[in-house]
Formats: C-alpha cells, sequence, structure tokens
C-alpha cells in the first residue's frame, strides 16, 4: 500500500482533481477518514464540555452558553486549523502523519485549491485565521464578561466569516468547480463543511442587528425623553 | 495611431503586464486618461453638490453631511462602474468608446487582473457591486430620515468594503504582484484609486462601533435602573 511508504524517494501520485495538479514531493495521508474525523469530532465535543461547564457556573442563559461554545469552537478551529494551512504551502509534503497536514491532505480531495494554493484560497484563510480566529476568542470573553461590545464584535466577525464563505465558494465557480476528487467529496468536503459557516453566521448576524437596532432605538427614545 | 483604428480585424497588440496576457479582440481606449478622469471628477463634484444641497436641507449634521455624499459617491460607483465589470467580461473588446468600458481598459493598466478576468477580482467586484452597491444607497436613505439601523448598516458595507479591499490586495501579492504596465500605473491607479476604499472604511467602522458601544451601555444602565 502506497499509504505505508514514507521514504520521500518514493513518488506517490495524488488522489486530487484535476488530474494534472502538479504537486511533487506529495506524501499520502497516513491517517484513514474515519479517524481524522473523529479526531476532530472528540475536539468538537471537548469544547462543548469545557465550555457548557464554564457558562453554567456564570450562570448565562441558554442562548449564550451556546454562543459561548461556537465562538470558541470556531476561533479555535480558525486560529489553529487554518492558520496552520494559511502559514504552511507544503503541508502535502508532510512525511510525519501530523494531525493538521493529514486534515488538510483529507479536504483537499473536496477542494483540491487547498493542495494547489490558490490564491483566493489561501487569501480567504489567512484573514480568517489572522482576524477572525483572535476576534472569535475575544467574543467568549466579551459573552461571558458582558461587555457591551459583545453584539458588534459577533456581528463585525459573523459578516467576514460570510464575505469570506462567499469568496471561497464563488471564486470555485468561476474558475470551473472542478476540484472535487468525486461527487461524493463535493458534498462532504466542500459542501456540507462550510454549510454551518453560513447557517450559523448568518443566524448570529440577523440576531445582533436587531440587538443592536434595539439598542440605538432605546438610545433615541431617551434622548427625547430628556429634551422634553 | 493604433488608438483611431476601430476595425475589429486588426490586430492590437495591449499595453498590459504580463505581456504574455492573451486578449484577442482587444480594441485600445478611444478617451485619453485625462478624459477618462475628469468625467469621473464631475461625476464625483456632481453627488457632491446634489447630495450637499439636498442634505442641507434636511437641516443635517456636518458630519451626516459628508456621510450622506459617501454613500452616494459610493454607492453609484459600486453600482455602475464595478457592476459594469462584474457583468461584462469582454469590456476590452468594446469598440464604441462607451465610457464604462474604457475606464475599465484604462485601470487594466494599473491592474491587468480586470482585463484577465481573476476570479477572485471578479468575486470580489461582484460582491460589491450586488450587495454593498444597493446597501450603500440605502445608507444614504436611513442617514437622512434617521433610522435606528443607520450605524449598523454603514458597519456592515465599511467592513465589507474593507474586506473586498484585503481580498484584492493579498490576493495580488500571492499571485506575484505583476499587474501593473509601470510604476506610475501602479501607484496612481492600483494603490491611489483604492486608497480611500481603505481610508475611510476604516474611519466609518471605527465611528459606528463606538456609537453602536454607547448606545448598548445606555440601554443596559436603563435596564438596571428599572431593575432597582
Amino acid at each position: 500500500m502506497a499509504e505505508s511508504q514514507t521514504s520521500q524517494d518514493v513518488v506517490h501520485p495524488h488522489p486530487y482533481v484535476p488530474r494534472d495538479l502538479n504537486l511533487p514531493g506529495y506524501i499520502p495521508c497516513f491517517l484513514s477518514q474515519s479517524n481524522i474525523l473523529s479526531i476532530y469530532a472528540s475536539f468538537t465535543i471537548s469544547v462543548f464540555a469545557v465550555t457548557w461547564i464554564f457558562s453554567g457556573r456564570l450562570k448565562k442563559t441558554t442562548v449564550d452558553r451556546l454562543l459561548i461554545f461556537w465562538w470558541a469552537f470556531t476561533g479555535l478551529t480558525h486560529f489553529i486549523l487554518e492558520g496552520y494551512f494559511a502559514f504552511t504551502p507544503e503541508f502535502y509534503k508532510d512525511n510525519t502523519g501530523f494531525y493538521l497536514a493529514e486534515v488538510w491532505k483529507e479536504y483537499s480531495k473536496g477542494d483540491s485549491r487547498y493542495a494547489a494554493r490558490d490564491a483566493g484560497v489561501v487569501t480567504v484563510e489567512g484573514l480568517t485565521a489572522v482576524l477572525e480566529g483572535p476576534a472569535s476568542l475575544l467574543a467568549v470573553y466579551a459573552i461571558a464578561t458582558g461587555k457591551p461590545y459583545s453584539y458588534i464584535l459577533q456581528f463585525a466577525v459573523s459578516l467576514g466569516q460570510l464575505y469570506g464563505t462567499a469568496v471561497y465558494f464563488i471564486t470555485a465557480i468561476l474558475e470551473g468547480d472542478n476540484f472535487s476528487t468525486n461527487s461524493f467529496y463535493y458534498y462532504a468536503y466542500y459542501i456540507g463543511a462550510n454549510f454551518s459557516w453560513i447557517v450559523i453566521p448568518s443566524i448570529i448576524s440577523i440576531r445582533c442587528w436587531r440587538k443592536i437596532v434595539a439598542a440605538v432605538q432605546v438610545q433615541n427614545q431617551t434622548k427625547k425623553t430628556k429634551v422634553r
């Protein structure tokens, strides 16, 4: 099996589409798909458990507790997983079985622009990692401590996520939408894995918009009352 | 002079970099640089005059009057100028001297990715035209009529402009930053023409952030007072 060969001297054909994509030094995945996914699932469950216990002690509402989980989860994903990709152009050459490299080798089956270092993908992932990663973790702190900038910060990060996802999908369509090894990877990785980052930021930005508009209305009414 | 030939049968060498960029059917600019710029300057002055008179009648503050001008100017630029580019892949073949095609033929001397139909550039311009254009014009209405969503809308559009500009410049760097005919066009068009869309959205988003945080603080205090 090619997977068991680790020597750099052996030329491994890559599994990605388009087939003529040139990836000299490519080393196949060491971990299976189920291993990679179960590690990410374990990470998600751990983040949920830690944030749920933590937010329970702070006596937060259920909505705030779910938001604290989301911002911790998405912030760590942006910072660690996407940060690794953005600053590691040669992850596909990794021959140590390092988990973060394995994730991107596997995800590239859904979108080979990751292995191919497409400028649009690297830009979106870089902005997500550097700006939205830390900002998401700041949102955890802002919700936990009830900061007045909590809504506008969550709105800003959600809008950034939505803009990034829009750039990600639209550039793919314009470039021919031919980056998936097969339709399973297309729907499971390219569509499925990004779906949460369309739905959840949409819900959060609508909620924050409403909360902010309500606050401005209260302020306007307070001013009017004072004028009277 | 090549500029005076309009027949499609004549092959015109394009002035763009990289030199090997293939643009079959390219027709040179009919208008001079100074003509193109003075038409855009006249448009800007007209928008300023109309919005300044209009906002003066509404007895708006100077800041609100400047904002109304900015949102009208940037909204029309997004919608008309960038909208034309986003949905006209073959503008460089235009042989009628149509102004909007002339603008993009000229601007491509600063960034040939426009003529080359780079996916990242088309995506950013498309999102800008379709989402930020109408939203900017809505901001004119929101400021003029004192809507409570005025700040959050201006914040959202400004953030979209900043994200778009970031994608625009970072993809250029990742793709080698070699799209300008010479350093004059690089600084005048690529840097100069985009500079306002870094500075002004930054100022507006900071202002809106502060206004919103202040409103949320007032609301929180009102709630506390009621609880007492």
